[in-house]
């Protein structure tokens, strides 16, 4: 049988070349927060270029090597992003809301401290707060996610062999890093960081160690406003850490896959998706560029119960969702400020104005802007075929995804701890 | 770094072992109909062991190895059995409804039919009727996949070069193959084919050609009846393609995982499921014993848009789901034939029979039947925080699986037709 150049030869050529299954130098860890396998599917449907028969694969599907394990320990079997931050980032499982504390509120050791205890230099990117939980769950302990005072205080006070955690952080959350009673920032500059709290002059941010603070606390959506606001910040990390030339451990978040997630708002998670896969190709390419670099990407959970298909029918609209320009959010704010709500409409979805979807949105426009958002999403839901079953979480098994040197050891089916479990023993071998 | 035996090694090592990618001699290719990732994920959660804090892989965990994507070549990227199974069986995807035939309606070579070309042995199991859309797109060829009655004339006169296509088939259908019209098990009998209609007596199969008809269509399902029907085929068949000792192909089909989520009903479903990982420990098995082949599962699609948590909470409560012992369908029918529904209910879901539950199952027995199996399965289903989106199909990737000589050639993302023609490139090669 003739051999062809099969994704196994690719994977698996690279696992017997590493013959003493040397660690890789750098770490890329990425997390899609909330990114079941329903994202990534609905993902390259969304992308998908119609004028041609295939649906092409997308940086997603170039890189799958298995699926992992959620549940967290505690009473369901249904994670929360800082109990699944906290196994992905200490290789054990703990509670809904620890921060890197076990069962018993004991401090976890984490990759990145791990990293940082052996002169990694180290990172953080993320388009929510940088103390949101999975980040949070890399460079502090707390027994409580809630808990984002505290949780921003560790991110200068926790201390590895006397130095900073964190050599570089780019994200939201000044409201939490310039406080009253604490000015983080000013700590962080006086340790030598540089600052920066402007994302369009990402450029002027030009070593490490540095912190870049974008928003109060999450960036905006992808959806409306800086559409590849993770793509461009994980573009400047990745530049900076190549300069700075030290091995290196960054872990970049998609955060907001998860927040539209919750909102059931689909035009807004695949928004999301595409930033976060356009980060994805700067990861690649710097592996490419690189070699003696891992990249892992996998998600804390699914978020939304999200279903490509819905109310009985075979269809799925991607082009409906591709004709939402706003999040709910917006298209209710815009529909409220105007009375040409018909305008207004068809500027933000694409989707006829039609007497019945008139009735709703008039209706629910004068219940109010929470009830105007619900009907929004409900009439683009039902356009486009998409379905929800909850605001929350689930616990279907979410895509794991390598690239790189050691990527082979992540194929098949795995718990989140063994994805933690085996970068720790790639940090630990250096 | 001390090299561990992780699932990476041994897929690895096999692959190169294989230098010469020879073709395995026996194929047994498992089709989880409507089983996508939730179902693979629940059923791990389901079947746990609740006194240990781990959750124990299940076999599929241990042979996971991919993704696949599901859509076919229609005005929609939901696909139904037909063109699935048609893409699974031809390395070509076809318009919804196709039964191995193309867009333009030819005939599509089935590699059942290469496999017969090539004097293999060939099988078909399902717990469907073994004319159902699945088994059917390896045998027959026709534009509808409703036009059972051809379809199953087609299961004896799709001649093979002269010979009868496929050697084995256990299944249901006496109501298409025994009609007034023509009688086709006679016409397999006076082919040499042993005949049974007696699943308790499936040990009386005792040589191939042969063929089991088991129901009028589908066979009752696992929940309500015999639990391990496919199992007990499964094992029936591999015993007697193992002593037949020629190369084999056999698809065996857990049809009715698709059913039941249709009717969105959990419970029925992971019984389903149960009977299906019982049927692949028996593949497994077989492979261990018969090193020279390959095993590879796969589903056609998902169903139902099933979610593993719902309604905003964090849970799904599988010992809920553990506690149904019987489908919606015959306990509503029970309901029905009693007046102490109170003690009908507790015995066959193990729920409390709450006021607020009796009165929704008394106002829906006024209705009617419908009615009440609508309200037994939406009770449940509230009670174990399991979603669904819809009675039909979703376009969600499903999981691959692969054992064996040859597994590794499927690990990552590919479409469901590369499954299909790397299957097709194994038959071809001997």
């Amino acid at each position: 049988m003739k051999r062809t150049l099969t994704f196994a030869s690719m994977i698996c050529a690279s696992f017997f070349a590493n013959a003493e299954q040397a660690a890789p130098k750098n770490i890329i860890y990425m997390i899609g927060d909330g990114m079941g396998p329903a994202y990534t599917s609905a993902y390259r449907y969304y992308v998908d270029d119609k004028s041609t028969k295939v649906v092409e694969p997308t940086v997603f599907d170039s890189i799958l090597v298995g699926m992992a394990h959620t549940y967290p320990d505690d009473d369901t079997i249904v994670t929360d992003s800082a109990a699944g931050a906290t196994a992905l980032s200490t290789a054990t499982k703990s509670y809904n809301g620890a921060i890197a504390v076990d069962t018993q509120k004991h401090d976890l050791k984490t990759m990145l401290e791990i990293a940082k205890e052996r002169k990694m230099t180290t990172a953080l990117v993320a388009t929510s707060q940088i103390n949101h939980a999975t980040p949070a769950s890399f460079a502090a302990h707390n027994e409580s996610r809630r808990n984002y005072d505290d949780i921003a205080n560790d991110f200068f006070d926790n201390k590895i062999n006397g130095a900073l955690p964190v050599d570089l952080m780019l994200g939201g959350g000044t409201q939490y890093f310039i406080r009253e009673d604490r000015n983080l920032v000013n700590e962080f500059i006086a340790q030598g960081y540089q600052y920066s709290d402007n994302l369009s002059q990402l450029e002027q941010l030009q070593q490490i160690p540095a912190l870049g603070l974008y928003a109060a606390k999450g960036l905006p959506f992808a959806l409306d406003g800086e559409s590849k606001r993770l793509t461009k910040m994980t573009d400047k990390a990745l530049s900076l850490l190549a300069a700075n030339e030290n091995p290196f451990f960054v872990m970049i978040e998609g955060s907001q896959i998860d927040w539209c997630g919750h909102a059931n708002d689909i035009a807004c998670a695949m928004a999301e998706m595409d930033d976060f896969a356009h980060a994805i190709d700067k990861a690649k390419a710097y592996v490419d560029a690189h070699p003696d670099t891992l990249l892992v990407i996998t998600a804390d959970h699914s978020t939304g119960g999200l279903t490509i298909g819905a109310n009985g029918q075979y269809l799925w609209h991607a082009d409906v969702v591709k004709g939402v320009t706003a999040t709910a959010g917006v298209i209710a704010e815009r529909l409220l400020a105007s009375d040409d709500m018909a305008t207004v409409w068809q500027q933000t979805t694409a989707l006829e104005f039609t007497e019945a979807r008139k009735v709703l949105l008039t209706q629910a426009k004068n219940v109010g802007e929470d009830a105007l958002v619900m009907t929004v999403k409900k009439l683009i839901n039902e356009a486009s075929f998409t379905g929800w079953t909850t605001s929350g979480h689930t616990a279907i098994d979410v895509p794991v995804f390598a690239y790189g040197k050691g990527a082979e050891q992540f194929i098949g089916s795995q718990n989140n701890t063994d994805i933690a479990q085996k970068l720790i023993n790639f940090i630990n071998n250096k």
